[in-house]
């Protein structure tokens, strides 16, 4: 029976780490697609999307499984707690690329960034990109100190992201005020990525440690 | 023992409650806010946003102790998992209110919508507070048919959304790119707001009936 049940969990473990797997996989190709005008990766990231939607489901049915079937305490139980937790907020990554790859779909063939807000983005991309590979990483070793240094590696996008705004709100600036809106929602979707998989790291952290680290201040944005 | 366990399942949900009345408060006074120019208002959604993340924690507290200390099933297992979900929908209300409120508060004494804006953004408000509203209520209520409500009532919010855009990208526009990225950001913040209420409605459906109904297609924004 214990067997089973701990085969059970280990299989929740393995499940999440594969969402988030899906969830970068579809950023790294909706970032192709943004960059690169890439019509059949914005095509694969929507379509895919279907299988994150579905294996969240099926996540969340095991997680309930295990809480209805076996009693798990302590350490056990925070982890399906934060597995219940996590299981959102990783699908919320994959539908943050699922908008990325609509905004590409709808201007292909034209890439719709001009080469400033390219490499802009090229860098908020590799951040958030780094974040999501941190983050499933963290959810296999449960280190907590890799999992804390996630908040660490979110500084970084929190700079591009303040560097984004003050190119799109500076005067000398030319460009029209279509590309402004998509670039500002843009942003906002790769830097919400990146927070999902810093609330990943503090989930992990209470899983090991039983405390839940403090969330971070909000933004202007 | 058990009257002990109800009245903590009861506490649960009289806290999900008033989390959804904190999140409900702090989006009118955001919306205060922005389109008057209230500088008051800005600081009090700021400033007690604390409260809101207090309350988060004390709540998932509690949910976790309901899950060590008895053995829910059934009904009640349902209704303690959605809860563990529904505080981080709230939270992320409350916290969607405090990006409008820091906004508002930035460009203080200004009103920063011009008046076409001012009108659009003034019935997203509407139907988020309403859609706020409404979660709270099937929180308490737990009825599944006004808890599918939820849904139909958003898509007044998605039209909304889609007229802000086509404000935003009509060529006759005459306002400028500071403006146009403000007006794409509060509008996602308030289409959000009311995913998360949306998102609501889902979990008490499936605390009452057992099944969770398919989220919607991710739009284009």
């Amino acid at each position: 029976m214990r067997s089973v049940y701990h085969r059970q969990l280990a299989e929740l473990t393995v499940q999440l780490g594969e969402m988030c797997g899906l969830a970068n996989e579809a950023m790294r190709r909706a970032t192709d697609a943004l960059l690169e005008a890439d019509l059949d990766a914005a095509e694969q990231v929507i379509r895919e999307h279907d299988r994150m939607v579905a294996l969240r489901a099926e996540t969340e049915r095991e997680a309930f499984a295990l809480l209805a079937l076996q009693q798990p305490v302590a350490g056990e139980l925070r982890a399906i707690f934060s597995a219940i937790q996590i299981i959102t907020d990783i699908e919320r990554m994959g539908a943050l690329a699922v908008h990325i790859a609509k905004i590409a779909r709808r201007e292909h063939p034209n890439r719709i960034l001009p080469d400033d807000l390219r490499a802009c983005f090229a860098d908020m991309a590799g951040v958030a990109i780094a974040l999501g590979d941190s983050a499933k990483q963290v959810l296999i070793s449960r280190d907590p100190q890799q999992a804390a240094r996630l908040r660490e590696q979110d500084d970084a996008m929190d700079q591009l992201y303040r560097n984004l705004f003050s190119t799109l709100l500076d005067e000398d600036w030319r460009d029209n005020i279509p590309l402004a809106v998509d670039a500002a929602l843009l942003g906002r979707f790769y830097e919400r990525f990146a927070d999902h998989a810093v609330e990943v790291g503090r989930r992990v952290v209470f899983i090991v440690s039983g405390d839940l680290p403090t969330p971070d201040e909000i933004s202007t944005y």
